[in-house]
């Protein structure tokens, strides 16, 4: 099969990978239908994550399963299915309590499997996936592609974030996920929600999503504005989406005390002062998101056409350019990229 | 009067001052019936945190209103009064939202006024301070000082770390405001109370508190103990009550993916590593306790003598021998010293 292979930092090449079998009888082997790059990807295709040989990339999945190992109970081939970044059993007491991110036999698919393919072997099949109640319309697929990540991890950020009818949130990052989380805001009826953006494209899509304020500033001066935007106290709820020292200190500074930052940004050097944090006063909750938690919700939402978040999508290229898909978004061209297969 | 002031680290003297007189029409003057020296009044004591002149001491306080400005509507002349550690408006969106340490209007007790004192001028009393049903009999001053401050921010870490009917909670720091957090999670219903101590006398309380089991060792070993302690999953709660970068650690290591820590050490020195955080994947949330919040509560539990707190104080002295009290905490020969008026 073609796969999506980084061999060292801005050198992306589709060659060929063997074909994925069943190795485990809890695993399946999909076909993708679709796949794409994540800003996460963009981390050792910059050079700032190390890889330590030529890595078959991607995370991001949505496909028809061919063939299931022996103890597959809830799939068969022909479905559609979307799973999560992270293979999850479902059933640990950890899964069970919504954290299927931390699974306690938990893998990250960016690690060990590498979606920018055209199969992929999916382990723990029957915790990990989730089928579509028919094999949906191609006009679909943008969007279900969004819920095994970006989609998944804006709502988590959202309601990390504690975001509630009525209130204001603001969302630091415009990059999908911080998109999507101005979507998930949104849906889950917040009455404001300030985004932070300096791209025109950008902000028309939060606009789009249910953004009501653009902040274009940043760091302290963004921070003052958002105080400007809710009588001096700051926002009941922050989604951050970036994971910088800046973009967490943002986030915590743009919260007001006893307020909550639901942050989703793969920290990179990030280091929060204990006491600003304490005298803050905010909730803080992040981390890799357990999208597995919010698929069913975030299919239906996709299925019923409540929400069309495969907006995200500017760029939409076949896997064998995976290498363009990767320029644009590293340029900034593109929000997105879609791999079609 | 005669008060508590602090010249130097070590040097705390009881000496004269002024008798305090109502400044502002919403102020109450109080003269105290019983105060006590903290936890945090120690760091100063101990020269960690730097005072640029004397500085009259104390922010715990019970007693018997003497007068009250011209606007204060909810007090008279003869009532017995607990008031939290941070003025409060009690009417502000911050202080409504539960966050009364926060109050916009706030201000600590500790900065501006002492208690540790005969009497004391309370700003903002209308907000700040509650009536108690009687003035209570003599043995039950010591629990109902505990509810303005140790008690108050034990209960507010046991809140803030999520305690839950059932659930498994460790408390970092056997402290006075560690052990009320013990009592405070046998009172929210947890199941299983895990006390890092290594101080029989203070083992003792964490078990008369409520605590089923203690571990002696700290840090990783500490940690280490806890997960064998809970399938290797960590607590679902835990309780940081030292405000060290060990005891922050320890803290979130303890804690299962998605559990909660509650937060309530003041931060010395406090750097939180993102990735790790990250990582945990745990809810973080802490500060000053809102103790305002929770002051009507804790008065009805210690009047119908639901709850006994005011046991962590293991020395009683009269104010003159303030210095005494602050060497017996210092040199850990006392857990809390109550100091009468």
């Amino acid at each position: 099969m073609r796969a999506a292979v980084l061999h060292a930092p801005g050198d992306v090449r589709v060659e060929e990978r063997p074909d994925p079998r069943i190795e485990q009888p809890t695993d399946a082997v999909i076909r993708l239908t679709a796949t794409c790059v994540c800003g996460s990807d963009l981390w050792p295709y910059r050079g700032i994550e190390a890889i330590n040989e030529p890595t078959q990339m991607g995370h991001e999945y949505v496909g028809v399963v061919e063939e299931v190992g022996s103890e597959v109970r809830t799939l068969a081939p022909g479905d559609f299915v979307v799973g999560s970044f992270v293979i999850s059993d479902n059933t640990c007491e950890i899964c069970r309590a919504g954290y299927q991110s931390r699974c306690v036999n938990g893998e990250f698919v960016s690690m060990t499997i590498g979606t920018q393919a055209e199969k992929a072997r999916i382990p723990l099949a029957d915790g990990t996936l989730v089928t579509t109640p028919d094999v949906p319309s191609d006009d679909l697929v943008p969007s279900l592609l969004t819920a095994s990540d970006v989609l998944g991890t804006g709502w988590f950020a959202a309601v990390a974030a504690d975001v509630q009818p009525g209130k204001t949130v603001a969302v630091v990052g415009d990059g999908a996920v911080g998109l999507l989380g101005v979507l998930a805001a949104r849906q889950l009826g917040a009455e404001r929600i300030i985004a932070f953006s300096r791209h025109e494209s950008r902000q028309q899509l939060a606009r789009e999503f249910g953004a009501t304020d653009i902040v274009t500033t940043r760091g302290d001066e963004g921070v003052a504005e958002i105080k400007e935007l809710t009588h001096g106290l700051g926002a009941h709820s922050v989604i951050e989406a970036v994971g910088t020292q800046e973009s967490m200190m943002q986030a915590i500074r743009a919260t007001r005390p006893g307020g909550h930052v639901g942050y989703v940004g793969v920290s990179h050097d990030v280091s929060l002062p204990g006491d600003e944090l304490f005298f803050s006063a905010v909730h803080l909750h992040g981390g890799p998101a357990p999208v597995r938690r919010f698929l069913p919700e975030l299919i239906d939402l996709i299925t019923r056409r409540a929400i069309d978040p495969g907006k995200v999508f500017d760029l939409s290229l076949p896997l064998d350019q995976a290498a363009e898909g990767y320029r644009a978004m590293d340029e900034r061209r593109a929000v997105k990229a879609l791999l079609t297969v």
